[in-house]
């Protein structure tokens, strides 16, 4: 797998009183990108292992650029890919288009951790059979 | 307890592209006093009693008549009062003002529920403690 | 035009710490189909009409009751009819079901308005060229 | 000028299912916080100037990243400070604390922008009366 485009239109509460959609908002479409990416390659966003231990990423860092405004109705197409994997995060790179045209550009780094540890939410090593379906893809398409 | 207020200024991310505040956020208003209301009587919004049940208080029912518009910036005042204790409900009152001005009318029934039962959520009668703490209200101011 | 549905899924986003969708995010679900439904019909959701007046449909009331929870990754359908055809406004009604179940019930009454007035939001009749497309269904499926 | 702090409780709609603030929130508090810095320096948010023009801030790019999990009822603390004043944008510092522990770290550049310029949205200079009220402030506390 080493990459995942899901659509999304916009919605008319994604916008705010300047007219446009919410910056806030393309982060959300950035993870719901990331969603279909995990749920085509494993067990999803959330699951439990077979020794009991709730499993998922929390986001570590997002970063966005924007270039174009968002407005309701559009039709946008979210590209996610993940641009490192390491040991116990990926780091995915996901690109925000209308029509062709780049609207954002985002970076966002999750942990694989355990959720309902005793001591509280723990990064752990990206299990294996989840690491084996993912490839890094260094280029951005004519990049 | 028969009434509680509590004050929320208006968020840029509350508006829509209309300009004014989105209808679903006035019901995010209304839940805001209900929890202020519940942290005064008792345990609060969700609590884990002494059988180890998690114990909480899902909606049942909500509606919400719109009066005027809310905008960016806007001092609100929202007031909540119970307007019927049922055996596993409650039927809340709520009010939202900006300066003294009605802009909405709203009604909100929640039951009182398990939610970790292993048959799913499940409705209960509302503890006693909790019950007793409660006062009906059934007049509006003015009403 | 008597029906219109739409279909979503439901977002990471769109949950609370109880596990299940926040029920603010049902009337959003409901909007958006009152959305797709306003598309099939006419010019849409906010509008310019000959005389240079920006319409909309800004809601009056809502309503919605609850019967069983949504959760992440389901996949729900919503259904939208208009129940009355009032000369300024329209009452929609709308069901939310994930296979056959009905999650909730709700209803909206949107008032037909002039936006841009400069004496503020101003209720004006449906203009006949929209109110003619308009069919009232009274009754629910197997109601 | 050199920066602004605002006080924000975490909402039950904030949350989302794996119980803790969902990470596209953080950047709304991000948001509350520079439009409290905006409001004590001049014409606030989004305003009209003599010429007709209406001018706004929109976002040009963020980033954030998330040091420990903030959840419901928790009383945050956002602290505000320009990093870089440039000629037609600003570069905002922002740090989210919970009783003194930093919970996340953000950036923010905004420009100066007219909004309803016939061509569309357009960058300008800032205003001199603005930019007069604005200092750099280069470090963090402690740092």
């Amino acid at each position: 797998m080493h990459e995942q485009r899901i659509r999304r239109k916009v919605e008319y509460v994604d916008t705010d009183m300047s007219g446009i959609v919410h910056f806030s908002r393309f982060l959300v479409f950035m993870e719901n990108a990331e969603h279909a990416f995990l749920a085509a390659i494993g067990p999803g966003v959330q699951w439990r292992d077979a020794d009991g231990r709730e499993l998922g990423w929390p986001r570590v860092a997002v970063s966005c650029d924007y270039l174009a405004p968002a407005r309701f109705g559009d039709e946008l197409e979210i590209r996610v890919r993940v641009l490192r994997k390491g040991t116990r995060s990926l780091t995915y790179g996901v690109d925000i288009f209308r029509q062709g045209a780049t609207l954002a550009r985002g970076k966002m780094t999750c942990a694989c951790c355990v959720l309902n540890d005793p001591s509280g939410i723990k990064a752990i090593p990206i299990p294996d059979e989840i690491a084996a379906q993912i490839e890094e893809t260094h280029l951005r398409e004519g990049g």
